[in-house]
Formats: C-alpha cells, structure tokens, sequence
C-alpha cells in the first residue's frame, strides 16, 4: 500500500515515454528508499532504469514495501492525459493502479494491475574508462541527423570532443562538441541509432545527459534531476559492425 | 433573397464544425426573426438546432422569409478558409449560396445550393429535472479521458458534483465537477462518447453549457452566446446499457 | 573549389524547398557572379531560376568557376535540419557537397554528387504584356481557396485588380487584390493550380511577388530579396482550357 503526490507530473510522463517505447510490461518498486523501475527490453540490448527517492514528490507514503505491475502502454496513455497544472496522485487498490488528476477538474483513472511478478533486472557492472556531460537536447538532434543516413552511429570521445559520427550510401554526418573535460584516451563505440532515439525520449528528464563509454563497449546514460534525488540510466549494448 | 453580415467568422466556423459532423444536408430558415438551423442524424439519435438572431449579425437583410439546403461539408471547406480578421457576407442567387470573405482580399465563393428541401424537423419536448452549467472545455477533456477506456459514460448529477462515469476492459475513468447549485436528486444516464465528441465540436461556441438530463433520459446541452441572441442546442438519446 | 558562408540558412531553406519539388536532380553553377540554378522539370511546364550575387553570402570564395550537380532531395534534407541561428557553410571535395552547421554544436554533412553533368537549361524570352506586384501570402492562400474547387485557375489582370478564378463542378471561387498600378488592358490565361502551388513553397523568399503575364502566355513569377541581390525566377506554361 502507498500513496505518491507528484506536482510536477512531467517527470512521469517524460521517463515513462521513454520505458514505454523500450518494454511493454515493467515492475514498479515502491518502499521507503523511494519509487524505483528497472527493466530490460526483450532482446536484451537496452537496460533501463528510474529511480525516484521519496523527496521528489510532495508527499510519499510507504508503509509496506511493495510491487506493482504495469502495461506501460496503458500508464502513458493516462499520463498523457495530465494538463501542465495537475498534481498527480498514485495509489493501488486490490487490482488497480489508481491515477488521480487534481486540477479544476478531479480525474480518477484505474488501471488493471498485470498478475504477473517479473523479476527485476539488474544491471550489469561496467567500467566505462571515459565519460562526458553533453547538453541532452543537442545529443537529441544529432541522432535526428545521423537518422537520414544511417541506422548505425559512432560515439567518439577525445581529448577535445565528443562526437557523433555515420557514413551511409548517400552521404556521411559528424557532429562534434567541445566537452571541455580532462580526457587523454580516445574511445569509439558504435551503437543502433533507433535504440538511441527510444532512450532519448528521456531527454525531456534533464538539460544535461552524462554519457560514459569505451572501445566496443556499450553506453551508460545517466539523466540527472538538477536537485539529485531522481535519476534516469540506460545501458545500451554494441553494435557488432567494425570501424572500416 | 438576404443578406447577412457577420464579423465574426468563427461563430460560423464553430456551429458549422459540429453541423457538419452530424448531417450531411441541412436546411437554413432565413426570416425576420433570424438564420435557424434544425437537424437530425440519420440513426435518429442526435437532434441539433442553431438559433441566431439578427442582432448578432453586423447586418441583417430578409425581405421575404427564404430557405436553403446546404451541403454541410462543402460549406464547412469554405468558411475553413476564412482568415480571423475577414468579414463575412452570406447571401444567395438562383442555385447558389454566396460566401464572401473580406479582408486584406476580397474572396467569393459560391457552392450550388441542394434541391431537394427537406422538412425542418422539431425536437422532442423534453422536461429533464436537472440542469447545470459546466465549462464546455471541461466537459470536452473529459471526453477524452473517457474515450480511452469506452464508447459510453454515464453523465450522473448529484447534490454537489457532475461526474463523468465510464468503465472498461482495461480501466476505469471518472471525473468530478463542483456544480455549486442547489440540487436535491441524483439522475443518470448513459451516452455514447463519440456522439457527444461531435455535439462538442461546438464547445467553442460558448465557454459554458448547460447540461440537463434525468434517469435513463434524452441529454440537452446549451451553448448560448453571452449576449444571448444566439444559442446552439443538441438533444442525444441515452444508451440502453443498464449500469451493472 | 569554392567556400560559400551564409548566416541566413532560411535562405537557401526556402529556394531548394521550392526547387526540390520541381525536380530531382539540378546544376549549380559557382563562380564570381555568385551561386546560379536554373531548372526545368521534365514535363518542361515549370522553369525555375535561382541567383544570388556574391553579397548575399557572409563569405563568398571561388577562385575557378565550378559546376556540381546534387540530388535535390538529399539536399533538402540536410538543410532542413539547419536551426535557425545556425551558419551555413557549403564546399566541396572530389565527390562530395560539404554542408556545415556551425552553432552550439558543429555539424557537418556530405552529400554525393552527381555524376552526370546536365546542361543548363536558358528560360525562353518572354515579353509579357502587364505585371503586377501582390503579396506573396496572399497568392499562396488563394491558391489554397482555389485547390477546393479545380486543378486550374484563370489569373486575371484588369485596369484595378489583380484576380484569381476558378469554377469547379461543386462550386466557384474568385479572389480579388487591388493592385494600384496604372495598366490599361486585361490579361487572362489559365494555369495549374498544383505547379503554381509548387513554386510558391519559394513565397517565404520575398514579401512581394512580381506576376507577370498576358492572354494565354505563360506566367513570370519573381520574388526578389530586398537587398536586391538575390532573386529566385519561375516561368509557368498556361494550360490549354479556353474560357467558357
């Protein structure tokens, strides 16, 4: 049992655009550490995780730890329902998820809980020599860029830049950022561009995206809440295909 | 022969939107009292009537009463293309109706009027024991959020609220309106969500309407212009669905 | 070899916007008089004529006069992902156009020319009769009133008004602009309304188009920049319908 009040309901709808295009079904794990979703698309390339702490949200009540499963198709459907200046509360009952509205209008929704228990997934440890903070918005529209040639990108990082780079039939794309860090290796990983486009879904989640990588290794994301108490990752594997 | 002129383009626009959506075909009364439009869908299940007096008009000319049989949709492409700021200028000659826009262009149209002149039909005298007044836009999201989850709801008016009802497979939606009136019953009734979507095509006509029903009872909304010399009425028959 | 820089990308946006839509593959012609495309499409209706002097350009390079030939489409989607304060920089190496963004991040894109190299094509000689200037958004939209009705429409020129007309089998359309120039003949001819639709995606270009015409001869549109030293040209066949 638990009851969440959110005021700031684009945090939810923003992390749950991007779960939604990545799986169709997700365990949410509400305790007292907070709101915390972890899953792993089915062919197991892209890990993705929320994690919520109890101070994001106006009030957090918790008394037993519990576990909800949810059809993320149908939660963003409710979500998306939400006006700018609605406060969002999120209860359960036997079988529902219940999504409180309150505005100038109260909107109750109920959603069917899914029976199913999955277990949650874990990520797993990696070590990423290199990582970079680049505004999350320009990373955004470079995918879009790369989009018209490719649907496989290069992530480069060197001592200067960050870059983003494809070749396609018809014509090649780069676009590089000065990250301005301490970095004295280069590192090189190439990714699937439509895999990047579902994770940068998130983008809305933070202006700015940490990204860690190394050679043929695969990318940690981390979307940060400006005040540290929420967090958006995803892991995303490599594409097999070799630098020519 | 008359000759109306209407400064305000989007009154036309907005009860033309909703018309249109409803029937094909409609008769226009033009006389001394003003521009009258009576209309019943084709299944019989929505009545519609537009009453606009001459006061609303910039002009208003009618030496002999006249009607005419419109193309709804044809009419509708027209007055789509009107700008915000253009005046216009309806009359008609032997087998036209005469659109003119005027503004930064002076632009005429003209669409063949229909030959066949159907009976204006007559809405149904109704007495619904309850009435309220509900910002249009208001009741218009709702039916969003119920058309997520079925094709009917139930419209329930009790002591202190106007609640939208509906249930389905996958989940269940309800929103609640503070009514402020003195009202000492509780009436419901079922509809098809669809049906009102198309009555409310004309919520920006007016940013209140006035609901009334009662059990199992034919809906009436009300739009009414604030000066009150115009008002745009619809009348929906109720689903047979028994509440469970 | 040439390095053209630009600062206003919408420029170059606009022109190939409309250039892209006449035909698929087209010749720039780079050298001290500034950047040239002339175009006919393959049912050899439309003419279209782009030149801007070496001024328009923040930067303008070209020491051996160069002609390359680039897929107008593949273009066109690079330019559209220019943002707004974005500089454009536009070179080329042995095989390539080389597009470059410089903003808050650098982007640059290669695009494979063209092999072939196609003539030029010369615009006939024309002498049109009478010319008038209108705003370009109001042709654009009348030719929107007009699509309702025909794929036609009869421009029409008279001592007072500059007029576009069109009558369809469901109905008619007529726009009229007061043109305040001293002309003392009247002009008609018939064009089609689609190709006209074509080349006034260039109506973003300049405010005001220059229409010149005559009786059954083809069109002259210009859209000139203010500055005087850009110009963007099409030449429209008339369709053979008489006037009834």
């Amino acid at each position: 049992m638990f009851k969440l009040v959110l005021s700031d309901v684009k945090l939810f709808k923003n992390s749950f655009e991007a779960i939604s295009s990545i799986v169709d079904e997700v365990v949410c794990v509400i305790d007292s550490e907070g709101f915390r979703v972890t899953a792993m698309d089915r062919s197991h390339i892209v890990f993705c995780g929320l994690d919520l702490k109890p101070t994001v949200f106006d009030e957090f009540e918790c008394t037993v730890p519990d576990k909800i499963t949810i059809d993320t198709d149908e939660f963003m459907k409710i979500l998306k329902r939400a006006k700018g200046n609605d406060t969002l509360t999120l209860s359960s009952d036997e079988g529902n998820v219940i999504i409180k509205f309150t505005g100038d209008v109260d909107r109750e929704f109920k959603i069917r809980l899914i029976d199913i228990e999955y277990e949650s997934p874990q990520p797993p440890a990696l070590n990423p020599p290199v990582s970079v903070e680049v505004p999350s918005d320009l990373v955004n529209e470079c995918l879009k860029d790369m989009a018209l040639f490719s649907e496989k990108v290069y992530f480069m990082v060197d001592e200067n830049y960050f870059k983003a780079i494809t070749d396609g039939e018809f014509g090649d794309a780069e676009a590089a950022y000065l990250h301005g860090e301490n970095i004295l290796e280069v590192v090189k990983s190439c990714y699937s561009v439509p895999k990047l486009q579902e994770m940068f879904k998130a983008s809305k989640f933070s202006d700015i995206v940490e990204i860690a990588l190394g050679n043929d290794m695969p990318l940690t994301l981390k979307f940060k809440l400006v005040s540290d108490d929420g967090e958006m990752s995803f892991l995303l594997a490599p594409r097999l295909e070799q630098d020519e």
